[in-house]
């Protein structure tokens, strides 16, 4: 993916005048991205419990007060009905796609923004560490286990995971350098095993795209913010707004801000 | 404060017969010991958020579901109705004490557990650092500061932090063996210059007793879980319950957990 020097505050006026509808991978490097979900205030306190209970998986970095679109920890001034390129709306059981749910707001709307892998893969790049993926220019692989989340009454999932294969010199360092960053998912689940976690098959993901394991690597787990897409489904509220799967908020936090 | 060799559950089941009735200062060293709030759950969703917008004085450990005096993630098993030796309840606006909450307990109440000092002070008495108060046999001295923390709607609060004296050449080491703590405060939010967060007079403490500090040591400020009673007292919700000054709930997490 094409690296684009923008600030984070370009990309998101970009989204919001309807100039960018593509993924968020690549660009305003450096600078935090984050998952986005928006539900009503009845279903606010237990969503966050559900986090609360499983960060590693859903590491919240911003809320919202109820009704206001703004994330003022981590991007003052912006507007989360605008500054995502590309959403989708889950209403009456059906989920549709938007760029823009202005139209669509509501008063008793609560905003979460949660951490994401991007935010370590860049540290492990600058720790000349491969991400396998991003030199294949593929989506990460992503896995369903058998390890389970702390349920809440209405929000449970298995925990879903993120793998990156690591040659065995380099394995103690990814895990030193990932585990600085707890707000983005942090140190690794598991190291080795995929079949100890319940993955039978490392070349068919339950999500992404698989990619080459080389001789001598060691496929490496962490925990990923697809678990919190999964919870959101079992719970299956009335009406919930996510970013589209890649189509980032870019915050103002840097990287670095996470560690 | 005699350190008493016992279990985290022997030290709850003590409080539940009504046998403990101290503070729990020196009891099961190297378990987490938590500060409580217990409050409806129409409050629960903004206290959840006021301490995700304020991590560092408001660590959340644990969160109990709607209704369930059980604190399933820190202390499977235990009661928050009956396992602290002395509670705290705010109702219709006056503060009453009591051994014993099963009484007034209800079904819409949510439990909060938050990490304390505890566990960073045993860290670094391991680490042959000094912990003054402990040294005198006092409480920490714990001062409002004119740092703000992140509000809610309803709720807001200084930043209160507590103080320990250390030697110049000993000031490093604190840090880095506080910082690991991350859901026990972590690392210190001021070094040696009290007056640049608002406090003048380090022998008037505003919470806890005063004590020396030497030739050569430097005050050493952290963030402090008495923030959150004061922003429970501005809030001023019609009914809630916290643990009394010093008698904390003791957790099976040992310390090392928070780390």
């Amino acid at each position: 993916m094409l690296s684009i020097p923008m600030t984070p505050a370009e990309v998101r006026y970009r989204c919001r005048m309807g100039l960018l509808d593509r993924s968020t991978a690549g660009l305003a490097l450096g600078y935090v991205q984050t998952n986005v979900v928006i539900l009503p205030s009845t279903w606010a306190f237990e969503f966050l419990l559900f986090c609360q209970r499983n960060p590693k998986a859903c590491p919240m970095l911003d809320v919202t007060d109820v009704g206001d679109p703004e994330p003022r920890q981590i991007a003052p001034g912006a507007d989360l009905r605008t500054d995502l390129p590309r959403y989708q709306i889950l209403q009456d059981g059906k989920w549709t796609e938007a760029t823009d749910i202005r139209s669509i707001w509501r008063e008793d709307l609560v905003g979460f923004l949660i951490g994401c892998s991007f935010s370590f893969e860049n540290a492990m790049l600058n720790a000349g560490l491969p991400v396998r993926h991003i030199e294949v220019g593929r989506n990460v692989p992503m896995y369903r286990t058998h390890l389970t989340c702390v349920p809440t009454q209405r929000f449970s999932s298995p925990l879903v995971v993120s793998m990156r294969p690591l040659p065995h010199h380099q394995v103690v360092r990814a895990v030193e350098v990932t585990s600085r960053f707890q707000h983005a998912h942090g140190s690794p689940v598991q190291i080795g095993d995929p079949d100890s976690i319940g993955i039978q098959n490392l070349e068919a993901p339950d999500y992404g795209d698989p990619v080459p394991i080389y001789a001598n690597e060691v496929p490496v787990f962490w925990a990923c913010g697809v678990t919190t897409q999964t919870a959101l489904l079992h719970a299956n509220p009335e009406f919930a707004i996510t970013h589209a799967p890649g189509h980032m908020f870019v915050s103002d936090l840097r990287d670095e801000c996470l560690s």
